[in-house]
């Protein structure tokens, strides 16, 4: 029977629905070999799908697991999906500024394989954030706060994680269909209402070619209309880093700065839109009213207390975020070295994760501090006196205040106080 | 029984061999209870020991566990100990320069609870190095390099564990017979046959005056020569960090540039001094004669040679150490910048360890890149371009690399391509 559904994509003939269902089923339930479902996939690649075919693959791959029931929570729920790019960190600048506004936001995200981390891996760069919690906390925090954001479950589309790894490693990764239904089923098994999707096009984006991304596109939207579920794509430049960080805390603290009005222009603007149109299709409004609305909340600091009140939700604390750092401490005078405060010294590099405050601590073996003045140096104002190597936040007068600086030399200590025999 | 031997000494009596072996053989047996302990800890805390007394508990605390067994290292193996400074990292510049000079020294030694970490902690800061190694291969180690440098092994002294927790939790810290028992314990069990002590005073020290360490360098030495293993204090001066780095991996650095010859003056010195007395009691020759070969052998590279002969033997790879600094990246030229090859920054941020190559790897996610010009910005000469946050080297032409500035501004490109319903 697979040997016949394969022979019938290669000669590029349309599957019918029950020969899709019988693939993805089968596969699930380890009845079909990886070899014949690499041919299956293979014959998609080489020969493509038509939208009802595409249709019904994600249809089949959503009836393979769990579905996610969100009837409990009152009002519009509307879903947000990027197809991925670098400094992607709009979902923690979005989400909020939707939120704001009423609109309800049940996201589930997943990790990053390559490149930068995926928003989970971003988001636990937070101590203490939670992105696993049960599915009744999670529809108690939408129903609270308008917004919660977690892992995927294990059981969402268990036919996407098989094929998604069996795609990886046979070069089935560039397929338009298969993209769209991996997409797709995710979002539809995940119950929200309506859809907006970031489709990035560029030198940064998976899809390269406007065509490419507007073909995905399309087939996205068309899939989730089919299935009642109102979806929009919009279609983003990603020829250059999203914003003005790379990385995953550094990210977090630049979708901060994002909400606190200070981010980068243009990132500013993408994530404006994509929260207008969730905006816009979850309260029936205008995009031009939509955008007026999350302007305003964006400037008026609503979205930065909307992710606070979110991050703390689930358990994050932002004061403790850390990025790994050097910190250079200067003199502010002049003089000659002749005091430095060693033991404060030494409580300092220890807070700083150097050594252990109690015998279960772990030790950062990365940080510390380099000295650059030493007892009796001559120091001119701006002179270098401490590097800090941190992923901490600290206090730099802390360590300026470490170094005592005088008009005059002191008397030289020696090394060796005495020897005993 | 017990009661009677915490009256005794708090009575101020002498109390004999057999008492104190009495107490300790009981209190590792777990017979006397650390109630009655802290009773007996006090009382010395209180009314102090003798020096017989003090050896007596040496002892006895020396036999309740293994004792290495070094007789089958040919010629005169010599141990180190330090009493412990801020940005003590004098073992690994004076073990070296000795073991170059053909002192044997077969060291254990512990981590640090409190500041920075312990030796073992900064050993552990060296990618793949082992500090945990068969007594077998810790022997052929010695003899095959002349150095080597561990863990302290589990049963080493398990009263010194036992008592230095109860010390820590009941305010027994600072008594001079109980941290000379401590450290020679310890200093005996480990089967060298000459020990030098390296006694730090001052401020960064734990002991604050030169009167305190002169009586503990004095019990401490004459209960090593009572046991017939020759030893040596020298008293040293710890009123300032040691050397140019406090931390972990940063210490390990310093600690190569010292051997290096590029090292702080008074830290160099320091260990100079060091490493003489432990050449001059291994081959019998005078303080002068053995600094004038240790200074040989730092200045033409041969303790570094034997530094990096011992961390390879054990494993490590001084290439890979890591430590937490930011990289800023300059321009060196001026116009406008037309682009940021964006994958490649992708790439070279995931290399950093903010993404992963497979899907076991763990992100760090303290590092990724700061981006400070985007398309179209105007640069000048030494603008700040990127700043990179990581804990790894870094060819930093790869980076600046990324920006292409040309003379003219490039076309506007749209944020938004497209929207499809």
């Amino acid at each position: 029977m697979i040997k016949d559904i394969i022979n019938k994509k290669e000669n590029r003939l349309e599957l019918t629905k029950e020969e899709i269902e019988y693939v993805i089923n089968n596969y699930v339930n380890d009845s079909i070999l990886d070899e014949d479902m690499t041919l299956f996939l293979n014959a998609i690649t080489n020969n493509g799908m038509t939208i009802e075919e595409t249709y019904n693959l994600t249809i089949a791959m959503l009836n393979s697991g769990d579905k996610i029931d969100l009837s409990s929570i009152e009002g519009i729920k509307v879903d947000k999906h990027s197809t991925g790019g670098i400094g992607d960190k709009t979902t923690f600048v979005v989400l909020p500024l939707a939120a704001s506004l009423g609109v309800k936001i049940a996201k589930m995200s997943g990790r990053g394989l390559g490149y930068t981390g995926g928003t989970i891996d971003k988001l636990e760069s937070i101590p203490g954030f939670k992105t696993t919690i049960t599915n009744e906390e999670f529809i108690k925090e939408v129903n609270d706060i308008n917004m919660a954001l977690v892992s995927q479950t294990e059981n969402l589309v268990p036919a996407d994680k098989k094929i998604y790894a069996l795609r990886d490693v046979t070069g089935n990764v560039e397929s338009i269909p298969l993209i769209a239904s991996s997409i797709m089923s995710k979002k539809l098994a995940s119950g929200s209402d309506k859809i907006v999707l970031d489709v990035k096009v560029g030198k940064g984006a998976f899809m390269k070619s406007i065509d490419d991304a507007r073909n995905l596109a399309r087939i996205m939207v068309d899939i989730g209309n089919k299935h009642g579920k109102e979806t929009i794509a919009i279609l983003t430049n990603m020829d250059y880093p999203l914003g003005n960080a790379v990385g995953n805390s550094l990210e977090v603290i630049d979708a901060i700065k994002t909400l606190e009005g200070k981010g980068n222009k243009n990132f500013t603007n993408l994530c404006i839109i994509l929260a207008s149109y969730m905006v816009s299709i979850a309260r029936s409004i205008s995009i031009e009213d939509a955008i007026d609305l999350v302007k305003q909340n964006l400037y008026n600091g609503k979205g930065l207390e909307k992710f606070r009140e979110f991050v703390k939700y689930q358990g994050g604390d932002l004061s403790k975020i850390e990025t790994c750092k050097c910190v250079e401490i200067y003199s502010d005078k002049s003089g000659y070295l002749t005091d430095i405060d060693t033991m404060k010294l030494a409580e300092l590099v220890r807070d700083l994760g150097a050594g252990r405050k109690n015998k279960e601590d772990t030790i950062d073996h990365a940080v510390g501090v380099e000295i650059f003045k030493h007892i009796n140096d001559k120091v001119e104002v701006n002179d270098l006196l401490l590097k800090v190597y941190t992923s901490k936040e600290i206090n730099e007068s802390d360590y300026s205040n470490l170094f005592t600086i005088s008009n005059n030399k002191r008397e030289e200590e020696k090394i060796v106080l005495g020897i005993i025999k």
